[in-house]
C-alpha cells in the first residue's frame, strides 16, 4: 500500500521540475524515468551563476572525483536560487550499508543490508519501497555534508576572503559560513502528507497513531517521540485512576503512603517496558545494528589528519581520552557553576524579597510600594540573562569537546541544557519541599504550574492550530491548488525551520517529574497529565504537519539520552518520596502518638529509602530489557555473522 | 620458551604410557608420533572389562557416531581402573572455534579462530604452542562432557536397574551415578608444575608472579584470581600508608574523616582499574569473544528437545521468562529467608545471652554457671547447621533454576553462598555499628578478627605448607624418583580433588569489607591486609601446585560475579562510613560544640551519602572500563566482521 501512495506522489510532485533537466546517471542501473525530488537546497539571491554550476556539478560528480554522487536540477532556470537534489539507487543503497539499516531479507527476515548481496533483499529495485522517505532524505544530507574539498581551491564567483576552500575542509560548511548556501531542507510530499494527517491528528480515535507511517515520512527521531508519547499516554492510565481514588480520604489508609509507593514501583515498571517497547520498535524499523561509529565523522569534527586504527581510512583523528578529560575537567565544573548560579539566584531572590517586604512594612511609602515589584523582576531579568548565556556556553562546550559521532554530540549537548531545565523548572519546588519544608505550599505550587500549563498548552497546541487551520489557511490552501506546483516549493520555503524536539520532550520530562517526585503530595497530577497528554499527540501531530518544514531526522535505534532522564528522575523520586513521607502529616501524627523521637524516624525513612531503591535495581533487573523475540533474533543475527565470518576466511 | 617446556614435558610425561596402546586416529593430519596425556578417568575398582572397552570405543569414535572423537589408552592393562584420555589435532582445532577462543592471526593480531581459515594462524600445526595445556584438558573435558546416547541403550556390563540408557541422556553422567567413572581430572605435568613453582613461589621476588604461565598451566579462573590478588595488593600500599599516618593523632585533622572519604574513593577507582586490566588481560589470553551461548548447553541442562532458534540445532530447550520467575519467586525469596534466620540466630544468642547472665547474677549457682555457656553453643550450633542446610539449598535451587550456561550456573550459585557467607561474617559486626552504635567495641572486634586471622592464615597457609613440603613429602619425593612413572599417575590420584576458588575470593571479599566498610573505625586495616595478602600469594600458589590435583578450569573472558560483589560493596561502603562519621566523637562533639540538633547532622549525613554515591558513579563513567588499545582492537574485530559478513553473501 505504502509502495502505491509512494508512486502516485512522484508522480503528482515531479509534474514540478522538468524531468529532462536533471544530471544525468553515469550507473546504467540508476537510470529511471522519474526522479524525486528529496532535498532543496536554498541559495542566497546573490549567488552568481557560476557559483551555481561548480556546486552542482560537486553534487553530480562521483565520489572518487570528491562529489556527493547525488542528482541535481537547477529548479525554474540556471540563474534561479535554488538547487533541488535526488539520489541515484546505486548511492542510496551503498549509504544503506555505511549506516547499518537493517532490511528484509528473501527469508522475510531482517538483516543487515550488504550492497554486495542487495539482490537477496526484498524490493531493492523500488527505492520508493525499499527506503522510506525519511531516509531517502537524510542519505542525501549526509552526502552533501560529507562534501570535502580535495585539495586547496577557490570557489568560483565567490570573493577573495571566504572563498578560498582548504584541502580536506568541509564545503557544506564553508558555504553556508561565505553565505552562498541559506538552508537545506527536506521536501514535503504535499499528498503523503495529507494521506497521513488524515489517518494521525484528524481522526476521531485518538489512542492509536500510525506509527510506522510517521516512521517512514517523518524518521525515526520523531517516530521515536510519538511512540513513547503515546506509551507513556496508556501508562498514565493506572496512576490517574489511583490519583482519583484517593482524592477522596479512606478510612484507615494513609493515601500519601500508598502514592508514593505505587509511583515508585509504577516508575520503574513504565521505564522497563518503555525499553522493551523501543527495542521491539528499534527492530521492527531496521535500526537496532546502526554503525554510526564506523561512518565518517560528523562535519563539524576537526582533528589532526591521520589513519583510523579501527577502518584504516584518512580522517581527523582525536583522541577519546583527551575529549573525556574536557568533558570531566571543563564542561563538568561549568555545568555544575551555572547550577549554582541558578540556586543563586533563587536564594538572593527570596533574601531580596524578604528585605523589601520588611522595608515596605517599615515605611509603607509610594516608592517602597514599587520597590515591592524589584526582586521578581531582576529575577525575571537574570534567568534570562542565565539561560541565554548558558545555552550558547553549552553549545560551544559541546562544540569543543568534538565529538566524533552525532549522536554523541547530540547526547551530551541535550544533557547539558537538559540539566539546566530541569533545574531551572524544579529549583523552587525542591526549595519549597526541602528548604520551606512546606507541604500546603507545594500542593498549591504544583496544581496551578499543572493547571496553567494545561490551560496554556489547549490554547497553543490545539486551540491556535485549529482556528489557523480552519480559518487562515483554508482559504490560501484552495486558491494554492490553482497555482503552479513551483509555487509549493516556495511555500515549504517560507516555512519556519522546525526547532526540534527539545521543548517537547522536556515538556514530557518535567512532567513526568511533577508526577513521579511530587505526586504524592497532589493526587490529581496523573489525571491533568493524562488529559494534557489526549491534547498533546493531535497537538503535536498537526504542528509537525503544517506549521513547520519538513525536518531531517536520522535513522536512530531508541531515545537516547532522554531514556536515561527518564530513569534517573525514577531513581530522584524515591529520595523525593521518602522526603515527603517524612514531612507528611500522618507520619508526623504517628511520631507524635507513638512517642518517636524525630531522630528515630529520620533513621527509618533512610532504612526505607536504600530498600526502594534495592528493590528498583532488583525490579529493573528482573524485568528483560527487550522481548524473547527480539532477543532471539539479535542472537540469531550474531551467531549467523560469527559462521559467515569464520567460513569467509577461507 | 613455552614451546619447548612444553615439548621437553611431553617427552618426560609419555615415558608412562606405552605409545602404541592409544587408539587410531582416522583423519591423516592428526596422526603424531608422541600423544600427549591430558585427562584421567578413574573407573570404580569393579568395573567390568566389557563396560571399559564400550567407553574407550565411545571415546574414540567419530562425532557422527555419538563418540567424542578423542584418543584414548587403557593404561597398564585391560583390566586397570583407568583411562586415560587425549585429543587429536582436529577436535581441538573445531573445539577451539566452538569455545569462541582468540589467537595469534598471521598479521600478529588476535583474531577469533575459525577452523576453515586454520592455516593462517600462528603454530598451528604444534598444539602444545597453539593450545595452552589447561585449554587443552578443558577441551577434552568439555567433549567427554558432551557425550550424549543416540538412542536407547544398555551400559555393557552394568546390572539392568541403573544400566539403561535413555535416548539423548549425558552418559558420563550416568556413569557417574550408576558408580561406574569415580572421578574425572586433568593430569599435572610434573616438569612443567615444577618449573612453573620455580618462578612463583619459590623466588625471592614476590611482588610479580607469572600470570602467563599460570594461564597456561592452570588454565584462565585460576589466573583471573592471581592476577587480581597480585593487583589488589598492589592497590593495598597507599591505604596502607594513610592508615600508618593517621595511627598517629595529627594535631587539627580529623583522621576518621580523611579515612572514610579516601576509603570511598580509593574503593572506586581501585575496581575502575581493575576492569581495565581484566579487559587487558582478557584481550591477551584471547577470551575476550567467547561464545558459550552458542554452544551446546551444559551437561544438568534439561527441557523439552526442540530446534534451538539461534543456532538451529536439535537440543533440550527452556524458556528464560520460566527460569526468571524461578530466579526471582522462588529463589530469590528463599535466600532472603534464609539470611532473616540469620538475623533470627543472631538477635536470640543476644536475647539468650541477657537472660542467662540476669538469671546468673541472681542465682550465682554452679548450674547458672554452666548455663553461661547455653547461647554460644546453641548459636554455634545453629549457625553450622543453617550453613549446611543453606548450601545444599543453594545448590538444588541453582539447579532447579536449570541455566543453560556453566558460566551461568557458577555465577547465580556463587551469588547465593557469596551472600549467605558474606552476612553470617559481617551480621554481628552490623549489629554493633548500626544497633549498638558501640564504636570502641567495633574497633576492638575488628583488629581481633583482623589479628586472629592474619595468625591463622600465617599458619595454615605458610608455615603447615612449608613443614609439609621440607619435611614429610621431600624424601617421599626422592623416592619416587626411582619409582615406575605409572606411579606417578597413581599419586596424583590419592591427592585430594581441588576445593575450588570460592573460599579463597570469599575471604578476599571478606576484607576487603573490613577495609572499605569500617576501615575508618580502624586504620591499620589496610597494613594488616597488605601484610596478610603478601603472604597469601606464594601460600595459595603452594597449596595450588603441591597440595591438590589439577582442576579443570575454563577459558573466562573476566572474575564473573566477584567483580560484581567487588563493585557492590563499594557502594554499601559508602552508607557504612557515612553512619560511622555520623557516630565518630569528632562529629558528636562538634556538634555538641556548635549547638546543632541531632536531627540536622543526620539529614548533613544524607545529604553527604547521597552527593558521594554520586561522585563514585560520575567517576566510574569517566573511567572508561578497557584501555584504549583493547578498545580499538575490539573495535577493528566489529568492523572487519561486519565487512567481512557483507562481503561473504555474495
Amino acid at each position: 500500500m505504502m509502495s502505491l501512495e509512494d508512486k502516485g506522489s512522484v508522480q503528482t510532485q515531479t509534474k514540478v521540475l522538468s524531468q529532462g533537466c536533471w544530471t544525468q546517471v553515469s550507473c546504467p542501473c540508476c537510470v529511471s524515468k522519474q526522479v524525486e525530488p528529496l532535498v532543496l537546497i536554498q541559495l542566497s539571491d546573490s549567488v552568481q551563476p557560476v557559483t551555481k554550476r561548480w556546486l552542482i556539478s560537486l553534487i553530480e560528480a562521483s565520489k572518487r572525483h570528491g562529489g556527493a554522487a547525488l542528482l541535481a536540477h537547477p529548479g525554474e532556470d540556471e540563474c534561479g536560487n535554488v538547487i533541488v537534489v535526488s539520489a541515484p539507487r546505486c548511492t542510496l543503497l551503498r549509504a544503506t550499508e555505511d549506516l547499518g539499516l537493517c532490511k528484509k531479507y528473501r527469508n522475510e527476515e531482517m538483516a543487515s543490508f550488504s550492497y554486495h548481496d542487495r539482490d537477496n533483499f526484498t524490493n531493492v529495485d523500488d527505492m520508493q519501497e525499499f527506503l522510506t522517505l525519511a531516509e531517502r532524505q537524510y542519505i542525501v544530507k549526509n552526502e552533501l555534508d560529507s562534501l570535502q574539498a580535495q585539495k586547496k581551491q577557490r570557489i568560483p564567483g565567490v570573493p577573495e576572503a571566504p572563498g578560498v576552500l582548504e584541502a580536506w575542509e568541509n564545503i557544506c560548511q564553508k558555504l553556508v559560513r561565505a553565505g552562498v548556501i541559506k538552508d537545506i531542507f527536506p521536501l514535503h510530499d504535499q499528498q503523503r502528507l495529507n494521506d497521513l494527517g488524515r489517518r494521525w491528528y484528524s481522526k476521531k480515535q485518538k489512542w492509536r497513531q500510525p506509527l510506522d507511517a510517521i516512521q517512514s515520512y517523518f524518521g525515526g527521531t520523531m517516530a521515536f517521540y510519538f511512540s513513547f508519547l503515546q506509551f507513556y499516554t496508556w501508562a498514565l492510565i493506572p496512576p490517574a485512576f489511583l490519583g482519583l481514588v484517593l482524592t477522596f480520604p479512606l478510612p484507615g489508609v494513609s493515601g500519601h503512603m500508598v502514592q508514593a509507593v505505587f509511583s515508585m514501583l509504577w516508575s520503574t515498571v513504565f521505564i522497563e517496558f518503555w525499553k522493551r517497547r523501543s527495542s521491539s520498535l528499534s527492530h521492527r524499523w531496521g535500526t537496532w545494528h546502526l554503525t554510526e561509529r564506523f561512518a565518517e565523522p560528523r562535519p563539524g569534527f576537526h582533528g589532526t589528519l591521520g589513519i583510523n586504527p579501527v577502518t584504516g581510512r584518512l580522517e581527523p583523528l582525536f583522541p577519546e581520552w583527551q575529549r573525556q578529560l574536557r568533558v570531566g575537567l571543563v564542561s563538568f565544573p561549568l555545568v555544575g557553576l551555572f547550577l549554582g548560579l541558578v540556586v543563586l539566584g533563587m536564594t538572593g531572590f527570596y533574601h531580596g524579597e524578604a528585605l523589601v517586604q520588611g522595608f515596605h512594612q517599615d515605611s509603607g511609602s509610594l516608592f517602597s510600594g514599587v520597590l515591592l515589584y524589584m526582586p521578581s523582576i531582576a529575577h525575571t531579568v537574570y534567568t534570562t540573562i542565565l539561560k541565554n548565556v548558558y545555552h550558547a556556553v553549552a553549545m560551544q562546550l559541546t562544540k569543543w569537546e568534538n565529538h566524533r559521532e552525532e549522536s554523541s554530540f547530540q547526547n551530551h549537548h541535550i544533557t547539558k541544557v537538559l540539566l539546566f531545565t530541569f533545574f531551572n523548572n524544579f529549583a523552587v519546588l525542591f526549595h519549597i519541599a526541602f528548604y520551606k519544608q512546606d507541604l500546603p505550599l507545594l500542593r498549591k505550587r504544583l496544581a496551578s504550574l499543572l493547571i496553567l500549563n494545561q490551560l496554556v498548552n489547549q490554547c497553543t497546541e490545539v486551540v491556535v492550530p485549529f482556528i489557523v487551520d480552519r480559518f487562515l489557511s483554508a482559504p490560501h490552501k484552495k486558491k494554492q491548488e490553482d497555482d503552479l506546483e513551483m509555487d509549493k516549493l516556495r511555500a515549504q520555503r517560507r516555512l519556519p525551520p522546525f526547532p526540534g524536539l527539545f521543548a517537547e520532550y522536556i515538556e514530557l520530562l518535567v512532567k513526568f517529574g511533577y508526577l513521579s517526585l511530587f505526586s504524592c503530595v497532589y493526587p490529581l497530577t496523573a489525571v491533568l497529565l493524562l488529559l494534557n497528554n489526549i491534547t498533546e499527540i493531535p497537538g503535536d501531530a498537526y504542528k509537525i504537519c503544517k506549521l513547520f518544514r519538513k525536518p531531517f531526522s536520522a535513522p536512530v535505534s531508541n531515545m537516547g539520552v532522554w531514556q536515561t532522564a527518564f530513569e534517573v528522575l525514577g531513581f530522584v523520586s524515591i529520595m523525593s518520596n521518602c522526603w515527603l513521607l517524612l514531612l507528611s502529616p500522618h507520619v508526623q501524627e504517628f511520631c507524635l502518638e507513638g512517642g518517636i523521637s524525630g531522630k528515630n524516624i529520620i533513621l527509618v525513612a533512610i532504612l526505607v529509602e536504600h530498600v526502594l531503591i534495592l528493590v528498583k535495581m532488583i525490579l529493573a533487573f528482573m524485568i528483560p530489557d527487550e522481548p524473547d523475540w527480539v532477543r532471539i533474533k539479535r542472537e540469531q543475527i550474531e551467531f549467523n555473522s560469527m559462521q559467515a565470518l569464520g567460513k569467509q576466511k577461507l
